[in-house]
Formats: structure tokens, sequence, C-alpha cells
């Protein structure tokens, strides 16, 4: 069933008191960031369209600089877009397989990319460089910050898809100015993100790259400092 | 009381079933994402140490580029360190108020924009450009997939942080590359980030600038496209 912000245990009604979660949210929320992964294996049974535009309404609750909510995102749906999305990733694929040598190479080409073939939704998400809403704020020193709003109102999607089970895949072996000239509905938008999303044909809470011996996830204590 | 990933609802043991979320969950995830908030004005009462441990160690879930995991964060702790972001943000600040005229000034004057003075923990989240882990993969045709990762780190803190009642605000009016000089412990760091910590004053479901008349958000229909 598709959750509206209404009732449940958060009681988060439009003007009623603040939600205080519990332990029981922590660790189903906690389990949600273990098993989001990135998924490139999807079934090809359709995404409940409801679902799919509750999904997209939830990504408008991301942060954005300036309450600027300069994301864009395009439905990628005629067969003639997802083929030339298609080509422009094979293309990409190519030349990356070209700096890479011997068994890493052999890995690289088993390794299953992209889901662009079988995600029965697929959304090219832009940044609209420049736009008006916000006014500006927060961005004269940093304008990276609206690209960076669209990046969290991917990860927003990710999130919320999995909790209905559906699994996203952000592909990003493309040529980003090929694919805005394809997709992109005004010269402002940059793309940010292309993404496969759908029923994933497994789950797993290891990443598909480290299972394939490319990549563990490392230490995190040797990520965090003090100054 | 932090919690780690076992037990409760969804179940999430290393090598167990996946888990499987379900309505209740979807409501309180949806009410997390609409009550999330920029915060700016923080309690002055520390953040338990163990608290902040457990939540950095979420943020190793956050999605990365080839698994390459390349978000650096610094936890600001020095009062020498702090002043010498604060003096980069005031100046920041006055540059920008150059920009805005009349009332639009006024208002940009009054919205506190930093909790700079106030939030217990403060964190610089950096990426490691063209660092190893990964192999190269995934970023040789979109390098800034590199500082998105960084960004869903941010976005993965942000959440988990407010599933404890936390809030965090990002604060972008800084010169970057000043704040990299202060805190990076390697020159192929970058700021992405710099955030406050802590106990927000209160909880709001509409954000601060929409409140103060600032900027609304919008209709997000108008941000979906179909091609």
């Amino acid at each position: 069933m598709i959750m509206s912000g209404v009732g449940g245990h958060a009681r988060a009604g439009k003007s009623s008191l603040a939600p205080a979660f519990d332990d029981a949210f922590r660790v189903e929320l906690e389990a949600l960031l273990r098993w989001r992964r990135d998924v490139r294996h999807f079934r090809r049974d359709p995404v409940d369209g409801a679902l799919l535009d509750h999904l997209l309404s939830l990504v408008d609750l991301a942060p954005s600089v300036g309450n600027s909510q300069p994301w864009r995102i395009v439905r990628v749906e005629s067969a003639a877009a997802r083929q030339a999305v298609r080509a422009s990733f094979e293309a990409a694929n190519a030349a990356a397989l070209n700096g890479y040598e011997g068994e890493q190479a052999a890995l690289y080409a088993r390794l299953k990319l992209a889901g662009l073939d079988d995600a029965p939704v697929q959304l090219a998400v832009f940044v609209e460089e420049g736009c008006a809403q916000g006014h500006g704020l927060g961005r004269q020193t940093m304008p990276e910050m609206l690209r960076y709003s669209a990046v969290s109102a991917i990860h927003t999607l990710w999130i919320a898809a999995r909790a209905y089970g559906l699994g996203l895949g952000w592909v990003s072996i493309l040529d980003p100015d090929a694919v805005t000239r394809l997709l992109a509905f005004a010269p402002s938008w940059r793309l940010v993100g292309y993404l496969c999303l759908g029923h994933p044909r497994f789950d797993q809470e290891v990443p598909e790259l480290e299972r394939a011996g490319w990549q563990a996830r490392t230490d995190g204590s040797a990520r965090i400092f003090v100054k």
C-alpha cells in the first residue's frame, strides 16, 4: 500500500506535533541503509504507476540549497530515447574497458553494470543551473550546491524506493553531455544521474562490486579525522 | 538507545533474509523525510559521543561510485579551527548581502543562517579527489561522481541523525578553498559540505526559508517530464 504522511507511530499530520522516532524504527532504518544496494539486475515487470508517482512526490522532500528544488526529472519512456542512452553507455563502457588490463578488465567485463535492458523505469535527473527559485541563497561561493541538491533528491528516491521493495541503480558510465542533448528540456539543464528503477531480481546485503572481488568496503574509522 | 542492525521488525542480520518493510515503517520514514529540516537553531548541550560514533558508522553505508567511499570527515573541535571557519562564514555572508537589495536584504540579514555559534558538533566533509579505492570505476566520463558520493554520505547522516532526534544544518556560505586550506589533511581533498549537528531548539515541518517568506516550496509536478 502507498502510505501518505498521516497516522502511524510518527503521527506527522500537517500541523501536529513533531514525530518522535523509537528504537524499532531506528533498527529498520539501519536495515534499509544496510540493504539499499546499487541494483543492476531487475525483473522486467512494471512498477505500479501510483507508486512511482508517490515516490517522485517524496523526492520533493529532499534538502535543497535556498529551498531551490533545482532537480528536473525526465521519465525516459520511449524506445528511441532508451536506445540512444544505451548506445552512450556502450560507447563509454568500451572506452572504460581500455583503461584496465588483464584480470581486472575481465572482471570489469563480467560485471553487468547496467540495468538498462531490464529496468522498467528509467529516470534522467538533471539540475537546472542558475534556477530562479531560492534567489541564489547559499550558492554564491559554492555554486555546486545546486548539483548537490539534485544528488540529495536522488538519494531520497533511493531510500524511499527501497522501503517499497524497489531497487535503484545509478548509471554513470555515460557521456553526460550527450545524454543532456538527448533528454534535456532546457539548455540550462545538466545531467546529474541516470537511474534505473524496478523490482530487484534478488536482495543483497553485500555490494555487487564487493561480491565480484572488484572493491570491498574498507574500515570507516580511517575516514574520520579530528582538528 | 543506539541501535545496531539486529533484531526488530526488519531482522537484518549479517547473513539472514533481506528485510521486508511494512506500511508502518513507510509512514514513519515519510514523516522523517517531511520533518528532516535544515536546522540552524541548536541547543548547546553536547551530543552523546557513542551516538556520534554510531552515526558516523552509518555514513559508511552511503552509496559510492565504484564502492570508493571517498568521503573524509573532519570533526572540527578546536576553538581556533571553529573561529577560523566562522570568520570565513562572516566574510562570505557580508559579500552575499551585497548582492541583495531592500526588503530581500533585510530578510536575508534576519535569517540566522549559521548554527556555527551553538552547534555542539561541527563536521567538515571532504571528498578525496582521485582516491584509489574503487579503481576509477564509474567516474571516467563523470568524475563528479566522487563528489556526489560524498553528498550521499552527508544525506545519509542527515536522515540517520533525525531518527535520533538530532538536527543537521549544511552551511554553504563559506569560501570552500579557504576552509579546505584550514581543515584538510591532504592536498587532494576538496570541501563538499560544512555541517552543524546537535539538538534542535524546535522541530518544524515547514522549512525555515519558507516560514521566513524567503522561498516557499513549489509544486513538484512542474519538475517531472516525460520523453
